[in-house]
């Protein structure tokens, strides 16, 4: 692809040699004489000096930046410009259609046209699959699950017994949907198991990491909104509600029972108690553990979760507090020496 | 089911129609008009107005409160009741028994009566299996590896060999089990592997969650106890002893060589540290990371982990100090002014 | 194996009979009448009364302890000399060789001699193996990845396509490797996911555990430098660069673009914000929360991570914050009154 290609793909315009050609896209500081190096961010730009790539994508805010590759690509946003360079570099290899022999599919299963089954996929009785569905090589597909449109299952994926995926959700490789929910009651010190019989719904449009694990309602649902996005190895609890389009980094983890509003960003490793509500938009930071409600559009982080400017301040200074507790001493004895005098 | 037959199967009493008939039991918020709606936390007491359920099941603390469905069975505890209640209206389907002629099985190994391999399982030689047993779609056990009466292993489980599973022990989908555990020898830089080579008991009747991970000993043996149940996503670091009867919240971690007393309680997050001891019945709260021994009974919260009262009060306190450094400037501020005068 | 010959392995000596024989190796708490004993650390001194072992193997600074077996095994450090008498103890099983018929292989992919690969693997289109490989039953492994010699993927790892593992590499049971990064361009409370078609490494001699996901980049690449060991569960996210020799304890997250000097230490469950810069030989405590650069050989703690020994000393003072409150209020009615009279 040329530069020129390039800025007429994203909106973009070219500053220097308009036919240069590159074929892939690198970051500034891993790129090579073939690649259209990308700087995105002001503090890569130490990266620049060493750049070894042939020309940069680059936003207006950072195109004067000296050093580095002359002939460049300048974007609004860079990031917004690879949705519309990489589809055009890495064309989607043609996917895999048809069902392998070694699939194991029960014959009740019909297999729509254009969808995929990888080798050794087992699908049980009563199991529904959309059209285009692609289920991943091992993957196990339980009694009566239900797989919408366009929907893909990286290998080695577990669907429990009647869970419900929407259109175009994608399962990475590994992840555990519809497990049963950590609900036992304890008499004497014994915990007995409360059955878990209820569903667990995976909206249209999610996106579900690898290693997840979401459980099934024990009565009635697990919801995943439609849109959200989940990264690796997120724990969704036993009749959670994840609201629309939310954002869930890696390793979150949402006990039973809690719902959360539309759009709300929860940040990596955070973990959220049970039966809360998280208001729409609210944000929570990386680690923070919540154990109260939220409310809409708040942002809060540390244990227990706080706001979250309130809560960097108070731990800024924290760091003060032992020198603190030494003035708070000095003044005691001062105003005691007074009173003794 | 009718009113006066769940009213009947609990223990409990119906106010209303005992011949009303319900097939399915459903949260306040998430019942249809075929469902009873349970009612166990006056928290979901305002889910009652839009309540669509047929009738509600509800405590006798809760059985006055206004509104959502007249007809009403009450009982002590609405979540024991489901003990009662779901195995009837979702009676356990006969499971498949047999071994799935994809299945790849040692010569050596005995298949009981009653026992269920699925397809492409896989079990190495020497392996035992117990009456009963249900080993899931894709799973892998390894040589010599022993395994009790009624346990189960839902699909795409792992089990290294030599592990040994108990009675009744339940294993979800994903969870490797008798991993070699993080040891090496560090010189110079470089990480030499202490060759792994301990066992990993699982007594009767654990559960453990999806994609956990359950390390073997280094030398000596990992220990899970009779009746323990895990979380999703929970690490056990190799040597470790958990007491029976304990419950681990999901993405706890537990590092190598801790022993816990029977009975411990580790909310979600949670982490302890290696070779540390922590006594019957304690309780450490959600995210907590215990870097030393905790007495039994004792509930310990934060990082490092402290008792529980004394950690949310500091928290408390934590966020009125920026206001009490301005009151510390205040008082030298007067008093320097009065030395001064 | 009789203790002459242990200390003789072991640049070691013996207290009491050398001809004493022993079958293997047991934590002092756990060890059978033909066990040797091992004592490596004086916490478990306790240990020794009810100690069952044959004989023990005991560093120099604790020989000199009571209790326990007479006849003992005396060496520098114990665990180094589990590296010399484990092997010898249970001598490494022959590896299966050769291709199990139930394996799906492309016909493009070479088995090179000496190599195994097991049960229902999946081998796709263009990936190359080094001697030696070894492949679990359940793995895949996809388009165009590339293995080095003496690799050992356990069962149900699943590798996506492009990937690159080095020479001698071990990934352990159920981890996703070169999974699609977290990217998205959010316009209008949408998510577009930015196509991930970077790559994903992993240098030779890196051991990575259990159920553990390693994104591959979004463009450029994902390192895992050679000889870093790698726990159970550890999220490492897209373009993330980890320096060689450095260790990742369990549970641990890595978030994007980040870079990790050689020989880093991160302990249990803690996070790593990304676009930031951790410098050779850091070490960051278990749980804690980096959200900005770490100087090289600084050891940091707590959410947002600071100096270690300052986090611990703050802790602590914090405990005594709300008496300070109280001090603090004595102080101003004290100067108060003064100002009354």
């Amino acid at each position: 692809m040329t530069l020129g290609e390039a800025a007429e793909a994203t909106g973009g315009r070219v500053v220097g040699d308009e036919s240069l050609t590159f074929e892939r896209i690198s970051p500034v500081h891993d790129a090579g004489h073939r690649d259209l190096a990308m700087l995105a961010d002001r503090r890569y730009a130490t990266d620049l000096s060493g750049c070894g790539g042939r020309a940069l994508l680059v936003s207006e805010a950072l195109c004067g930046l000296e050093g580095g590759p002359a002939d460049r690509v300048v974007v609004a946003d860079p990031h917004a410009a690879l949705l519309d360079l990489l589809p055009l570099l890495h064309p989607e290899p043609p996917r895999e259609r048809g069902v392998h022999p070694t699939a194991v599919i029960h014959p009740s299963v019909v297999i729509p046209d254009g969808a995929g089954v990888g080798p050794h996929a087992v699908i049980c009785a009563g199991a529904t699959l959309g059209e285009g569905v692609r289920i991943g090589a091992n993957c196990f597909v339980g009694e009566g699950v239900a797989i919408g449109a366009e929907t893909v299952l990286y290998p080695n994926c577990m669907l429990y017994g009647g869970s419900v995926l929407g259109d175009r959700v994608v399962v990475h490789a590994g992840s555990s949907i519809g497990v049963d929910g950590f609900g036992y009651v304890t008499s004497g010190g014994e915990h007995r198991k409360v059955p878990q019989m209820g569903g667990c719904v995976v909206e249209d449009d999610v996106e579900i990491g690898a290693n997840c694990t979401i459980d099934r309602g024990s009565i009635g649902r697990t919801v995943i909104g439609a849109g959200s996005k989940l990264d690796n190895l997120v724990h969704i609890g036993h009749n959670v509600t994840i609201g629309p389009r939310s954002m869930l980094v890696a390793q979150v983890g949402v006990a039973g029972s809690t719902r959360t509003g539309a759009g709300v960003a929860l940040g990596g490793q955070a973990g959220i108690s049970g039966h809360i509500r998280i208001g729409a938009g609210a944000r929570i930071a990386a680690q923070a553990g919540v154990i109260g409600d939220v409310e809409p559009g708040h942002v809060v982080s540390g244990y227990p979760a706080r706001d979250h400017k309130t809560y960097l301040r108070a731990m800024a200074s924290l760091m003060k507090l032992p020198e603190l507790v030494r003035r708070m001493g000095r003044l005691e004895r001062r105003l005691g020496e007074r009173d003794g005098a």
